[in-house]
Formats: structure tokens, C-alpha cells, sequence
């Protein structure tokens, strides 16, 4: 029979998981931000990332549908205007657009999700669901790898700056701020797993969620390198770049 | 075979369900404006539609879940803030609670749901489904019974005011605001159900869309009709008023 975690040993079980599966362990980020890629490459990321973007709302208001917690909607909400925007306030996925928009990629291109890869899309729709069909813990859970983002966001931010002329500070903007926003939004998710993940079942699906999470983000940079580094081998459909 | 209606016609069809089937038409809800009940039986009702409320915002974030357009999830998500504030706004579902409040209700039982009908329960529960997994087009539609609301606030705040001695100015916050939110919350809806609503099928959903959530209302007071007026059977572990 396993036994009870305490609430920091749940904490570090989590964090290990992102210490070994995160996807800043993965080459094509390696490549990403060491400035190894040529701008193809730079647009086949950013337009499939867009599905993932624009995916994280309605994962977010999946859960929300689920918390019989006012409270917990309360505070889920702003997640959602953080993405969506609201009122002048231009939001995360208007962010990500103004990037795209710098890469040279026509927007209509981009939002119609046309020219992303199957697995980019069957990753982001496994984790809306995963929200809407597992326990709320699991749910919240899987936003911990929130956790691990700023520091990916610092040294993508640095190395694409530094590596790619085509990347100005204005495309960067969402990142810089989602350095603070993330760093928000998973205190608030890892005090409320470790407060609600109370038996060793629920400490297990706790991890098991980030673990999953960890799986939709690997996967999708697994699906780029195999379409666009090694062996390059495009889908039919998928975004094919103008040429090095 | 069917043909298609105008947006005219479908309006005109939309508000032709209202105009039969809305609650207003309830007798529960004569007597409720009326100031026919007493003091056990306008607590029974606000307990009961407490549930109701608290149910609507888990309900639009099942809808902005399966909106892929940021604009109309933007639209919606002020439907939420409504309900469940932000920040220093308290929302509806306080401005409900400050009734039960007035009433004399516990607040942590009428928040449990304990002392709640199991067919309101039901009810509520099967208009987040609805909204869950029908289209996207019923899930707006089903909303439109805020078509009808304003005037039934209207009613029951000069109602209530002049019939019950225990009801005053500040029990009465809820509809007060809900005659400006529900105005434009059902104009946004009506004119996404007439421009989404093309063929015969889309524009037969919508309408019984309608059909289905006033089914969703008028079970509520058939449930509160039977339980405290006629023949006043209370069902196990339901609110039991402490007399008249």
C-alpha cells in the first residue's frame, strides 16, 4: 500500500516530472533557441504553436464548467482574459499573432490552422479533453507545467533575439509577459493540488497529469522536428516553407 | 420539405415559445408576484433557484469551451463576470445570496444545496449537459429565454416589494441588475442565432433549443408547486419551512 505524501513531497514529485519531461529537454528547443533554424523552421513553430495557443481558453473554460467552486472560477477566470484579451486589453493569443505576423505568415493562414500538423492539433484536442473528462484535481493538475515556463520563456526570449534577425522585441512580447502571468497562475495551482490531493490516488493523478501535460507539449515538438529538422518529412497539407 | 425562414421569422418563432411556454406563465410564479405565499414558501423558492444560479456560470464556460471564434468567447465571458463578480464587483450569485440573506436563510445550507429539490437539481444540471453537447448554435439559443426575463424582474421586483413585508429595496439588488445584463446578453444572442441559423434543421434546433431551456424553468416551479403549495409534498431531506 503507498503512503501519503506530504504536501512538499507531492511538490518535488511534480517537479521531477518536469525535470525529466518538460519540453525544454526537447532537441527542436535546443535548436529553437540556440538560433538553428532557419526561418522556416522559426514560421512552422510559431503556426503550429498557434493551435496550442488558441486551444488553452476553451481548456480553461472546460474546467471552469466543471468547478462547482466560485472561488476557483473566480480566480480560473482571468486565465481566460489573459489569453483572450477583453476590452482594449489585447491578450496572449493576439500576442502570438503579432509574432506570427513579424515571421512574414499571413494571419487569416495562421488562425485557419490549415497548414498545422495533424499531431499539433490531436495533442491540443487531448488536452481540452483531458480537462473536461478527469477529475477537477487532475484538471488544475495539469497546468502545472506552468511551473517550469519562465525560465523557458527567459531563455527563448535571449536566444531568439540574439540568434534571428527576423525576430524583433516586438514579436517577444508574449513571452515577457507571460513570465509573470505563469509564474501567478502556477502558485495558484500548486497550493490548491497540494492542498486537495490528499490520498495517495489523488497525489498519483496529480502527477500522472503533469506527466500527461508534459506528453501534449513533447509531443507537438516531436511532430515539428520530424516534419521540418530530421527527417523533414512534410504531412500532406502542412505548411511548407518558402525556401532557407 | 421545410422551408427557410427569414430572420424575422425565426425571431418571430423564437418569441412565439416564449409567449407559451415561459415561466411567467407558471402558477407558482402568480402567486410568487402576487404575494400570495407565505414567508416557507418565497424561502423555498429563492433556495431552490439558487441552485439555478449557481449552475449558470458552469454553464457558459461549457459553451465558451467549445467556442473556437475568440469573439464570441470574449462576448460571453462577460456573462460570467456577471454571475460570479470580479475583483470588487460581487456578482449575481451574491447579490442572490444578500436575498436568502433577507429571507432569513442559513447561508452555508442554501449554498450547500442540501435542502434543494432533486428536480431542480436535475434540472440545472440538465441545462449545463445540454449546453455541453448539443451544437454550438443550441447551446446560444438555449439562452435566449433572457428574451423574456425583463419583464418578468419587472413584475416580480414590484411585486415582491408591495406584497412581502420580510422582501426589501436591498433583497431586490438581483433583479434591479439583471434588467440592464439580461437586455444585452439577449440581444448579442438573437443576432448570433439569426445569422448562424441558415438551413431548415439549424433553425428547428434553435427554436426547440428555446423550447427545451423554458422546459428547464417550468420544471423548477412544477417541482417548488408540488413540494409547498399543491398538495405540498415534501420529498425526504428537502427544506422544511419553519412554519407560516
Amino acid at each position: 500500500m503507498k503512503s501519503v505524501l506530504t504536501p512538499e513531497e507531492l511538490e518535488a514529485a511534480i517537479r521531477q516530472v518536469g525535470a525529466e519531461r518538460y519540453h525544454d529537454k526537447h532537441p527542436f528547443h535546443r535548436l529553437l533557441h540556440g538560433g538553428k533554424l532557419n526561418k522556416g523552421q522559426v514560421q512552422a513553430w510559431a503556426l503550429n504553436r498557434y493551435c496550442y495557443q488558441a486551444g488553452v481558453p476553451r481548456k480553461d473554460a472546460a474546467l471552469m464548467s466543471r468547478a462547482l467552486d466560485r472561488e476557483l472560477r473566480r480566480e480560473w477566470l482571468h486565465r481566460i482574459l489573459d489569453h483572450d484579451g477583453s476590452g482594449g486589453e489585447e491578450g496572449g493569443i493576439e500576442r502570438w499573432l503579432v509574432l506570427t505576423d513579424a515571421l512574414g505568415l499571413d494571419r487569416a493562414y495562421v488562425v485557419s490552422m490549415e497548414g498545422a500538423l495533424p499531431a499539433t492539433r490531436f495533442a491540443v484536442e487531448a488536452y481540452v479533453n483531458f480537462v473536461r473528462e478527469r477529475t477537477l484535481l487532475e484538471a488544475v493538475a495539469s497546468s502545472l507545467t506552468e511551473l517550469f515556463a519562465p525560465s523557458i520563456h527567459r531563455e527563448r526570449i535571449s536566444g531568439m533575439l540574439e540568434s534571428y534577425a527576423f525576430v524583433g522585441e516586438r514579436a517577444m512580447q508574449y513571452f515577457r509577459r507571460r513570465l509573470d502571468q505563469a509564474n501567478r497562475d502556477a502558485d495558484f495551482a500548486l497550493a490548491y493540488v497540494k492542498q486537495h490531493a490528499r490520498t495517495p490516488e489523488e497525489q498519483a493523478a496529480a502527477v500522472a497529469a503533469v506527466h500527461f501535460k508534459c506528453n501534449v507539449l513533447w509531443a507537438q515538438l516531436d511532430a515539428l522536428h520530424h516534419a521540418y529538422v530530421t527527417p523533414g518529412l512534410l504531412p500532406p497539407g502542412a505548411f511548407r516553407p518558402a525556401g532557407p
